[in-house]
Protein backbone atom coordinates (compact mmCIF):
# COMPACT_ATOMS: atom_id res chain seq x y z
CA UNK A 1 0.00 0.00 0.00
CA UNK A 2 1.07 3.26 -0.91
CA UNK A 3 1.90 5.89 1.80
CA UNK A 4 -1.01 8.88 1.46
CA UNK A 5 1.10 11.65 -0.21
CA UNK A 6 0.70 13.82 2.89
CA UNK A 7 2.49 11.46 5.37
CA UNK A 8 5.37 11.38 2.50
CA UNK A 9 5.66 15.07 2.43
CA UNK A 10 6.15 15.08 6.09
CA UNK A 11 8.32 12.63 6.22
CA UNK A 12 10.31 14.54 3.99
CA UNK A 13 10.45 17.95 5.51
CA UNK A 14 11.11 15.60 9.03
CA UNK A 15 14.60 14.48 6.80
CA UNK A 16 14.79 17.94 5.34
CA UNK A 17 15.01 19.54 8.77
CA UNK A 18 16.95 16.74 10.30
CA UNK A 19 19.74 17.23 7.70
CA UNK A 20 19.52 20.96 8.09
CA UNK A 21 23.46 22.36 9.21
CA UNK A 22 25.30 25.55 9.17
CA UNK A 23 28.78 26.45 8.68
CA UNK A 24 30.39 28.32 11.34
CA UNK A 25 33.21 30.02 10.25
CA UNK A 26 35.67 32.58 11.69
CA UNK A 27 38.51 31.57 14.64
CA UNK A 28 35.92 33.29 17.35
CA UNK A 29 32.69 31.62 16.05
CA UNK A 30 34.27 28.49 15.68
CA UNK A 31 36.28 28.40 19.08
CA UNK A 32 33.00 28.97 20.47
CA UNK A 33 30.98 26.25 19.06
CA UNK A 34 34.26 23.61 19.54
CA UNK A 35 33.43 24.42 23.43
CA UNK A 36 29.82 24.51 23.64
CA UNK A 37 28.80 20.68 24.57
CA UNK A 38 25.32 21.23 23.33
CA UNK A 39 26.64 21.90 19.68
CA UNK A 40 26.52 19.03 17.52
CA UNK A 41 29.78 19.14 15.40
CA UNK A 42 29.66 17.07 11.68
CA UNK A 43 33.11 18.31 10.08
CA UNK A 44 35.97 20.65 10.57
CA UNK A 45 38.37 22.34 7.77
CA UNK A 46 41.20 24.50 9.12
CA UNK A 47 44.37 25.50 7.76
CA UNK A 48 47.77 24.10 9.78
CA UNK A 49 47.85 27.75 11.22
CA UNK A 50 44.12 27.80 12.64
CA UNK A 51 44.38 24.41 13.65
CA UNK A 52 47.37 25.73 16.09
CA UNK A 53 45.51 28.37 17.20
CA UNK A 54 42.35 26.38 17.83
CA UNK A 55 44.14 23.37 19.19
CA UNK A 56 42.91 23.13 22.57
CA UNK A 57 39.47 24.08 21.44
CA UNK A 58 39.96 21.29 18.67
CA UNK A 59 40.91 18.77 21.65
CA UNK A 60 38.01 19.36 23.80
CA UNK A 61 35.61 18.46 21.95
CA UNK A 62 37.36 15.64 19.74
CA UNK A 63 37.05 16.56 16.53
CA UNK A 64 39.19 14.78 13.70
CA UNK A 65 39.93 18.35 11.60
CA UNK A 66 41.03 18.33 7.84
CA UNK A 67 43.77 20.41 7.28
CA UNK A 68 43.14 22.32 4.23
CA UNK A 69 45.25 24.69 1.96
CA UNK A 70 44.58 27.87 2.49
CA UNK A 71 45.06 29.08 -1.16
CA UNK A 72 42.26 26.58 -1.68
CA UNK A 73 39.76 26.54 1.28
CA UNK A 74 37.38 23.85 0.35
CA UNK A 75 34.55 25.12 2.91
CA UNK A 76 31.08 26.29 1.27
CA UNK A 77 30.85 29.73 2.13
CA UNK A 78 30.38 32.79 0.94
CA UNK A 79 33.10 34.25 -0.89
CA UNK A 80 33.02 37.41 0.99
CA UNK A 81 33.15 35.36 4.35
CA UNK A 82 36.22 36.08 6.72
CA UNK A 83 36.79 33.10 7.35
CA UNK A 84 40.07 33.33 9.32
CA UNK A 85 41.32 29.49 7.84
CA UNK A 86 38.42 28.17 10.25
CA UNK A 87 35.25 26.76 9.30
CA UNK A 88 32.80 23.89 11.18
CA UNK A 89 29.77 22.33 9.89
CA UNK A 90 27.14 21.90 12.46
CA UNK A 91 23.08 21.29 13.51
CA UNK A 92 21.22 24.22 14.62
CA UNK A 93 21.07 24.07 18.40
CA UNK A 94 17.99 22.72 19.84
CA UNK A 95 16.57 24.70 22.93
CA UNK A 96 13.99 22.71 23.68
CA UNK A 97 10.01 23.88 23.88
CA UNK A 98 9.61 27.01 24.42
CA UNK A 99 6.74 26.53 27.21
CA UNK A 100 10.55 24.87 29.08
CA UNK A 101 12.69 27.53 28.07
CA UNK A 102 10.28 30.66 28.35
CA UNK A 103 9.68 29.12 31.98
CA UNK A 104 12.19 28.74 34.59
CA UNK A 105 12.27 28.92 38.10
CA UNK A 106 13.86 31.08 40.43
CA UNK A 107 14.12 34.30 38.22
CA UNK A 108 11.96 36.65 36.86
CA UNK A 109 11.66 36.11 32.91
CA UNK A 110 12.07 38.23 30.22
CA UNK A 111 11.90 37.76 26.41
CA UNK A 112 12.09 39.30 23.67
CA UNK A 113 10.02 38.50 20.33
CA UNK A 114 11.43 40.03 16.88
CA UNK A 115 8.21 40.25 14.39
CA UNK A 116 9.82 39.72 10.93
CA UNK A 117 13.22 41.40 11.73
CA UNK A 118 15.67 39.20 8.90
CA UNK A 119 18.93 41.21 9.17
CA UNK A 120 21.36 38.92 10.40
CA UNK A 121 23.68 41.56 12.06
CA UNK A 122 20.40 43.24 14.17
CA UNK A 123 19.20 40.07 15.38
CA UNK A 124 23.25 39.11 16.39
CA UNK A 125 23.45 42.41 18.27
CA UNK A 126 19.56 41.53 20.36
CA UNK A 127 21.30 38.07 20.91
CA UNK A 128 24.50 40.09 22.56
CA UNK A 129 21.63 42.06 24.33
CA UNK A 130 19.52 39.70 25.62
CA UNK A 131 22.06 37.43 27.22
CA UNK A 132 23.56 40.34 28.80
CA UNK A 133 20.71 41.47 30.12
CA UNK A 134 19.54 37.86 31.64
CA UNK A 135 16.59 37.15 28.59
CA UNK A 136 15.68 33.41 28.76
CA UNK A 137 14.89 33.30 25.11
CA UNK A 138 14.69 35.60 21.90
CA UNK A 139 11.95 34.10 19.64
CA UNK A 140 11.17 35.00 15.84
CA UNK A 141 8.62 33.67 13.55
CA UNK A 142 10.65 30.45 11.53
CA UNK A 143 9.62 32.53 8.26
CA UNK A 144 10.95 36.35 7.31
CA UNK A 145 13.15 36.29 10.63
CA UNK A 146 17.45 35.27 10.27
CA UNK A 147 18.26 31.97 10.57
CA UNK A 148 20.75 30.58 12.25
CA UNK A 149 23.52 30.88 9.81
CA UNK A 150 27.76 32.01 10.05
CA UNK A 151 27.13 35.16 9.40
CA UNK A 152 24.86 35.95 12.57
CA UNK A 153 26.95 33.88 15.00
CA UNK A 154 29.45 36.34 14.23
CA UNK A 155 27.42 39.57 14.85
CA UNK A 156 26.47 37.59 17.86
CA UNK A 157 30.24 37.04 19.21
CA UNK A 158 29.26 34.00 20.94
CA UNK A 159 25.70 34.62 22.44
CA UNK A 160 24.62 32.06 19.48
CA UNK A 161 25.83 29.33 21.66
CA UNK A 162 24.06 30.49 24.79
CA UNK A 163 21.35 32.76 23.93
CA UNK A 164 18.16 30.86 23.58
CA UNK A 165 16.77 31.45 19.87
CA UNK A 166 13.78 30.16 19.43
CA UNK A 167 12.38 29.74 15.97
CA UNK A 168 8.32 29.48 16.22
CA UNK A 169 5.75 28.43 13.36
CA UNK A 170 3.00 31.43 14.79
CA UNK A 171 4.36 34.35 16.58
CA UNK A 172 0.76 35.41 17.40
CA UNK A 173 0.36 32.41 19.12
CA UNK A 174 3.46 31.84 21.13
CA UNK A 175 2.14 35.41 22.23
CA UNK A 176 -0.91 34.01 23.39
CA UNK A 177 1.24 31.05 25.41
CA UNK A 178 3.44 33.42 27.01
CA UNK A 179 0.34 35.53 28.46
CA UNK A 180 -1.15 32.02 29.41
CA UNK A 181 2.09 31.81 31.42
CA UNK A 182 1.48 35.21 33.33
CA UNK A 183 3.98 37.09 30.85
CA UNK A 184 2.58 41.39 29.98
CA UNK A 185 3.32 41.41 26.20
CA UNK A 186 4.22 44.85 25.68
CA UNK A 187 5.06 45.83 21.98
CA UNK A 188 7.14 48.96 21.11
CA UNK A 189 5.42 50.80 18.64
CA UNK A 190 7.07 54.67 17.90
CA UNK A 191 3.26 55.77 17.92
CA UNK A 192 2.00 54.73 21.48
CA UNK A 193 0.79 56.85 24.08
CA UNK A 194 2.36 55.56 26.96
CA UNK A 195 6.22 54.90 27.58
CA UNK A 196 7.99 52.07 28.40
CA UNK A 197 8.94 53.14 32.00
CA UNK A 198 5.55 53.65 32.85
CA UNK A 199 4.27 50.16 31.31
CA UNK A 200 7.30 48.53 32.93
CA UNK A 201 5.64 50.13 36.70
CA UNK A 202 2.75 47.48 37.37
CA UNK A 203 4.07 44.94 34.32
CA UNK A 204 7.63 44.61 36.46
CA UNK A 205 6.33 42.83 38.67
CA UNK A 206 5.74 39.53 36.55
CA UNK A 207 7.26 37.80 33.43
CA UNK A 208 8.25 40.50 30.65
CA UNK A 209 8.00 39.63 26.99
CA UNK A 210 8.66 42.71 24.59
CA UNK A 211 7.57 42.68 20.99
CA UNK A 212 9.57 44.11 18.66
CA UNK A 213 8.64 44.74 14.69
CA UNK A 214 11.25 45.01 11.61
CA UNK A 215 12.56 48.87 10.77
CA UNK A 216 10.13 50.62 8.83
CA UNK A 217 6.72 48.52 8.67
CA UNK A 218 7.03 47.75 12.19
CA UNK A 219 4.69 45.22 14.55
CA UNK A 220 2.24 43.95 11.75
CA UNK A 221 -1.33 44.16 12.84
CA UNK A 222 -1.90 40.76 13.78
CA UNK A 223 1.01 41.20 16.43
CA UNK A 224 0.29 44.97 17.75
CA UNK A 225 -3.75 43.16 18.32
CA UNK A 226 -1.89 40.51 20.14
CA UNK A 227 0.09 42.63 22.65
CA UNK A 228 -1.34 43.69 25.74
CA UNK A 229 -0.28 46.90 25.65
CA UNK A 230 1.64 49.17 23.24
CA UNK A 231 4.96 51.67 24.75
CA UNK A 232 7.28 54.01 23.34
CA UNK A 233 10.97 55.08 24.32
CA UNK A 234 10.92 58.36 24.63
CA UNK A 235 12.63 60.57 21.73
CA UNK A 236 14.37 63.48 22.84
CA UNK A 237 13.62 65.42 19.15
CA UNK A 238 10.88 64.83 16.28
CA UNK A 239 13.21 63.47 14.39
CA UNK A 240 14.90 60.56 13.56
CA UNK A 241 14.14 56.38 14.70
CA UNK A 242 16.25 53.76 16.81
CA UNK A 243 17.96 51.25 14.63
CA UNK A 244 16.09 48.10 16.21
CA UNK A 245 18.60 46.52 18.10
CA UNK A 246 19.37 49.68 19.75
CA UNK A 247 15.74 49.71 20.32
CA UNK A 248 15.85 46.26 21.83
CA UNK A 249 18.98 47.12 24.22
CA UNK A 250 17.18 49.96 25.52
CA UNK A 251 14.21 47.67 26.29
CA UNK A 252 15.76 45.10 27.40
CA UNK A 253 17.96 47.57 30.38
CA UNK A 254 15.06 49.60 31.37
CA UNK A 255 12.84 46.13 32.09
CA UNK A 256 15.51 44.20 33.90
CA UNK A 257 15.91 47.42 35.66
CA UNK A 258 12.15 48.00 36.85
CA UNK A 259 12.09 44.16 37.40
CA UNK A 260 15.22 45.11 40.24
CA UNK A 261 17.41 42.26 38.30
CA UNK A 262 20.08 45.05 38.20
CA UNK B 1 61.47 81.38 -6.07
CA UNK B 2 60.68 77.97 -5.66
CA UNK B 3 58.44 77.66 -2.30
CA UNK B 4 59.34 75.39 0.25
CA UNK B 5 58.71 71.48 0.22
CA UNK B 6 56.22 72.37 3.12
CA UNK B 7 54.49 74.30 1.63
CA UNK B 8 54.02 72.70 -1.51
CA UNK B 9 52.92 69.21 0.52
CA UNK B 10 50.09 71.60 2.73
CA UNK B 11 48.59 73.22 -0.47
CA UNK B 12 48.43 69.62 -2.09
CA UNK B 13 46.55 68.34 1.12
CA UNK B 14 44.19 71.18 0.66
CA UNK B 15 43.38 70.85 -2.58
CA UNK B 16 42.94 66.77 -1.81
CA UNK B 17 40.69 67.52 0.79
CA UNK B 18 38.62 70.28 -0.95
CA UNK B 19 38.24 67.49 -3.79
CA UNK B 20 37.13 65.00 -1.46
CA UNK B 21 33.98 64.05 -2.24
CA UNK B 22 31.51 61.20 -1.28
CA UNK B 23 29.11 59.13 -3.22
CA UNK B 24 25.80 58.44 -1.68
CA UNK B 25 23.88 55.12 -2.85
CA UNK B 26 19.95 54.24 -2.61
CA UNK B 27 16.98 55.96 -2.80
CA UNK B 28 16.43 57.20 0.84
CA UNK B 29 20.44 58.26 1.79
CA UNK B 30 19.99 60.66 -2.06
CA UNK B 31 16.57 61.45 -1.19
CA UNK B 32 17.79 62.76 2.15
CA UNK B 33 20.98 63.87 0.78
CA UNK B 34 19.13 66.04 -1.69
CA UNK B 35 16.79 67.25 0.33
CA UNK B 36 19.42 68.58 2.83
CA UNK B 37 20.09 72.65 2.16
CA UNK B 38 23.61 72.00 3.82
CA UNK B 39 24.87 69.66 1.55
CA UNK B 40 26.83 70.35 -1.35
CA UNK B 41 26.01 68.36 -4.10
CA UNK B 42 27.97 68.24 -7.02
CA UNK B 43 26.45 65.39 -9.54
CA UNK B 44 23.36 63.03 -9.55
CA UNK B 45 23.05 60.20 -11.75
CA UNK B 46 19.56 58.29 -11.72
CA UNK B 47 17.49 55.71 -13.41
CA UNK B 48 14.86 57.27 -15.30
CA UNK B 49 12.86 55.10 -12.85
CA UNK B 50 14.60 56.25 -10.09
CA UNK B 51 14.68 59.92 -11.24
CA UNK B 52 10.25 59.90 -10.87
CA UNK B 53 10.28 58.60 -7.76
CA UNK B 54 12.94 61.40 -6.59
CA UNK B 55 11.18 64.12 -8.92
CA UNK B 56 10.08 66.16 -6.09
CA UNK B 57 13.35 65.90 -4.05
CA UNK B 58 15.70 66.70 -7.38
CA UNK B 59 13.43 69.79 -8.09
CA UNK B 60 13.61 70.89 -4.79
CA UNK B 61 17.36 70.62 -4.76
CA UNK B 62 17.67 72.57 -8.24
CA UNK B 63 20.34 70.12 -9.61
CA UNK B 64 19.85 68.29 -13.36
CA UNK B 65 20.26 64.61 -12.80
CA UNK B 66 22.45 62.71 -15.44
CA UNK B 67 19.67 59.72 -16.46
CA UNK B 68 21.23 56.37 -16.89
CA UNK B 69 21.07 52.87 -18.38
CA UNK B 70 20.23 50.65 -15.18
CA UNK B 71 22.11 48.07 -16.67
CA UNK B 72 24.96 50.39 -17.29
CA UNK B 73 24.93 52.29 -14.08
CA UNK B 74 27.74 54.24 -14.65
CA UNK B 75 28.93 55.62 -10.87
CA UNK B 76 31.70 54.66 -9.22
CA UNK B 77 30.06 52.00 -6.71
CA UNK B 78 31.18 48.98 -4.61
CA UNK B 79 29.45 46.28 -6.73
CA UNK B 80 27.81 45.25 -3.92
CA UNK B 81 26.09 48.65 -3.40
CA UNK B 82 22.23 48.27 -3.42
CA UNK B 83 22.17 52.20 -5.26
CA UNK B 84 18.39 51.35 -6.55
CA UNK B 85 19.42 53.41 -9.81
CA UNK B 86 20.04 56.73 -7.58
CA UNK B 87 23.88 58.21 -6.79
CA UNK B 88 24.70 61.45 -5.46
CA UNK B 89 28.16 62.60 -5.28
CA UNK B 90 28.28 65.01 -2.62
CA UNK B 91 30.87 66.57 -0.14
CA UNK B 92 31.20 66.11 3.27
CA UNK B 93 29.29 68.01 5.23
CA UNK B 94 31.02 71.29 7.01
CA UNK B 95 29.23 71.56 10.43
CA UNK B 96 31.97 73.84 11.65
CA UNK B 97 33.71 74.30 14.75
CA UNK B 98 33.32 71.88 17.42
CA UNK B 99 33.54 74.51 20.03
CA UNK B 100 30.26 76.22 18.49
CA UNK B 101 28.93 72.49 18.16
CA UNK B 102 29.80 71.46 21.33
CA UNK B 103 28.61 74.63 23.11
CA UNK B 104 24.98 75.52 21.97
CA UNK B 105 22.59 77.65 24.15
CA UNK B 106 19.39 76.88 25.90
CA UNK B 107 19.96 72.78 26.16
CA UNK B 108 21.97 70.69 28.17
CA UNK B 109 24.61 69.57 26.21
CA UNK B 110 25.40 65.98 25.65
CA UNK B 111 28.32 64.64 23.22
CA UNK B 112 29.30 61.12 22.45
CA UNK B 113 32.89 60.27 21.59
CA UNK B 114 33.69 57.07 19.77
CA UNK B 115 37.80 55.77 20.17
CA UNK B 116 38.29 53.90 17.00
CA UNK B 117 35.14 52.75 16.33
CA UNK B 118 35.26 51.70 12.48
CA UNK B 119 32.48 49.68 11.37
CA UNK B 120 30.20 51.64 9.34
CA UNK B 121 27.32 49.84 10.82
CA UNK B 122 28.06 50.86 14.23
CA UNK B 123 28.88 54.10 13.65
CA UNK B 124 25.38 54.90 11.50
CA UNK B 125 23.43 53.38 14.66
CA UNK B 126 24.93 55.31 17.15
CA UNK B 127 24.72 58.68 14.56
CA UNK B 128 20.46 57.50 15.12
CA UNK B 129 20.51 57.12 18.68
CA UNK B 130 22.95 60.45 19.49
CA UNK B 131 19.64 62.35 17.07
CA UNK B 132 17.05 59.94 18.94
CA UNK B 133 17.98 60.98 22.94
CA UNK B 134 19.42 64.81 21.08
CA UNK B 135 23.53 64.71 21.27
CA UNK B 136 24.86 67.60 20.02
CA UNK B 137 27.74 66.05 18.26
CA UNK B 138 29.34 62.36 17.39
CA UNK B 139 33.08 63.12 17.68
CA UNK B 140 35.50 60.48 16.18
CA UNK B 141 39.40 61.21 15.47
CA UNK B 142 40.15 61.61 11.81
CA UNK B 143 41.89 58.42 11.83
CA UNK B 144 40.92 54.98 12.68
CA UNK B 145 36.80 55.50 12.86
CA UNK B 146 34.45 55.22 10.06
CA UNK B 147 34.61 57.97 6.89
CA UNK B 148 31.48 59.75 5.55
CA UNK B 149 30.31 57.03 3.20
CA UNK B 150 27.60 56.28 0.99
CA UNK B 151 27.37 52.86 3.24
CA UNK B 152 27.23 54.94 6.46
CA UNK B 153 24.83 57.29 5.03
CA UNK B 154 22.85 54.34 4.16
CA UNK B 155 23.08 52.61 7.81
CA UNK B 156 21.87 56.58 9.24
CA UNK B 157 18.86 56.27 7.48
CA UNK B 158 18.83 59.85 7.40
CA UNK B 159 20.64 61.02 10.89
CA UNK B 160 24.06 61.95 8.62
CA UNK B 161 22.66 64.20 7.33
CA UNK B 162 21.13 65.76 10.59
CA UNK B 163 23.43 64.38 13.33
CA UNK B 164 26.67 66.37 13.86
CA UNK B 165 29.07 64.08 13.06
CA UNK B 166 33.01 65.43 14.14
CA UNK B 167 35.76 63.98 12.73
CA UNK B 168 38.99 65.27 14.94
CA UNK B 169 42.76 65.32 14.53
CA UNK B 170 43.25 64.17 18.30
CA UNK B 171 40.54 62.94 20.73
CA UNK B 172 42.53 63.38 23.47
CA UNK B 173 43.14 66.86 22.89
CA UNK B 174 39.24 67.18 22.36
CA UNK B 175 38.33 65.86 25.78
CA UNK B 176 40.40 68.43 27.48
CA UNK B 177 38.85 70.92 25.22
CA UNK B 178 35.41 69.97 26.30
CA UNK B 179 36.27 69.87 30.08
CA UNK B 180 37.49 72.98 29.76
CA UNK B 181 33.94 73.76 28.23
CA UNK B 182 32.87 72.14 31.86
CA UNK B 183 31.78 68.70 30.37
CA UNK B 184 32.15 65.75 32.94
CA UNK B 185 33.90 63.47 30.50
CA UNK B 186 32.21 59.31 31.17
CA UNK B 187 34.74 56.64 29.63
CA UNK B 188 32.29 53.48 29.10
CA UNK B 189 34.52 50.46 30.48
CA UNK B 190 32.84 47.15 31.44
CA UNK B 191 35.93 46.65 34.13
CA UNK B 192 35.07 49.64 36.07
CA UNK B 193 33.34 49.87 39.37
CA UNK B 194 30.82 52.80 39.07
CA UNK B 195 27.62 52.46 37.36
CA UNK B 196 26.71 54.99 34.55
CA UNK B 197 23.30 55.53 36.65
CA UNK B 198 25.47 56.35 39.96
CA UNK B 199 27.94 58.58 37.75
CA UNK B 200 25.18 60.64 36.42
CA UNK B 201 23.27 61.45 39.88
CA UNK B 202 25.96 64.71 39.89
CA UNK B 203 27.08 64.49 36.46
CA UNK B 204 23.97 65.36 34.87
CA UNK B 205 23.58 68.55 36.91
CA UNK B 206 26.22 69.79 33.92
CA UNK B 207 27.11 69.20 29.79
CA UNK B 208 27.94 65.44 29.53
CA UNK B 209 30.28 63.25 26.91
CA UNK B 210 30.01 59.60 26.87
CA UNK B 211 33.20 57.68 25.76
CA UNK B 212 33.14 54.43 23.74
CA UNK B 213 35.89 52.20 22.80
CA UNK B 214 36.08 49.86 19.79
CA UNK B 215 34.83 46.17 20.84
CA UNK B 216 37.46 44.21 21.67
CA UNK B 217 40.32 46.72 22.61
CA UNK B 218 38.26 49.15 24.16
CA UNK B 219 39.04 52.80 25.00
CA UNK B 220 42.81 53.26 24.65
CA UNK B 221 44.89 53.90 27.60
CA UNK B 222 45.15 57.49 26.94
CA UNK B 223 41.18 57.65 26.37
CA UNK B 224 41.06 56.39 29.68
CA UNK B 225 43.80 58.75 31.40
CA UNK B 226 42.05 61.40 30.23
CA UNK B 227 38.23 60.13 31.37
CA UNK B 228 36.90 61.96 34.70
CA UNK B 229 35.73 58.66 35.40
CA UNK B 230 34.94 55.40 34.04
CA UNK B 231 31.74 53.69 34.38
CA UNK B 232 29.81 50.22 33.32
CA UNK B 233 26.69 49.41 32.32
CA UNK B 234 25.18 46.73 34.65
CA UNK B 235 24.75 43.06 33.22
CA UNK B 236 22.79 41.00 34.46
CA UNK B 237 24.84 38.10 33.92
CA UNK B 238 28.93 37.37 33.64
CA UNK B 239 28.87 36.34 30.03
CA UNK B 240 29.14 38.43 26.66
CA UNK B 241 29.20 41.63 26.14
CA UNK B 242 27.07 44.39 24.37
CA UNK B 243 27.47 45.87 20.73
CA UNK B 244 29.00 49.24 20.84
CA UNK B 245 26.20 50.72 19.46
CA UNK B 246 23.71 49.06 21.84
CA UNK B 247 26.20 50.27 24.34
CA UNK B 248 26.09 54.03 23.30
CA UNK B 249 22.34 53.66 22.98
CA UNK B 250 21.99 52.51 26.36
CA UNK B 251 24.44 55.25 27.50
CA UNK B 252 22.75 58.26 25.67
CA UNK B 253 18.91 57.06 26.97
CA UNK B 254 20.35 56.74 30.16
CA UNK B 255 22.27 60.50 30.34
CA UNK B 256 19.10 61.93 28.43
CA UNK B 257 16.62 60.80 31.03
CA UNK B 258 19.28 61.58 34.07
CA UNK B 259 19.32 65.17 32.70
CA UNK B 260 15.67 65.50 32.84
CA UNK B 261 15.40 65.50 28.85
CA UNK B 262 12.98 62.53 28.27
Amino acid sequence: MRKPKWVVEKEQARRAAAAETVWMFGLHAVRDALENPARERLHLIVTRNAADKLAPAIAQAGIEPEIADPRRFPAPLDPNSVHQGAALEVKPLDWGKFTDVCNPKGRKPLVILLDRVTDPHNVGAVLRSAEVFGAVAVIAPARASAPETGALAKTASGALERQPYLRVRNLATTMEDLRKMGYALLGLDGTADDTIEDALKPAAAGPVALVLGAEGPGLRDKTKETCDSLVRIPFATDFGSLNVSNAAAIGLYTARRAMGGL
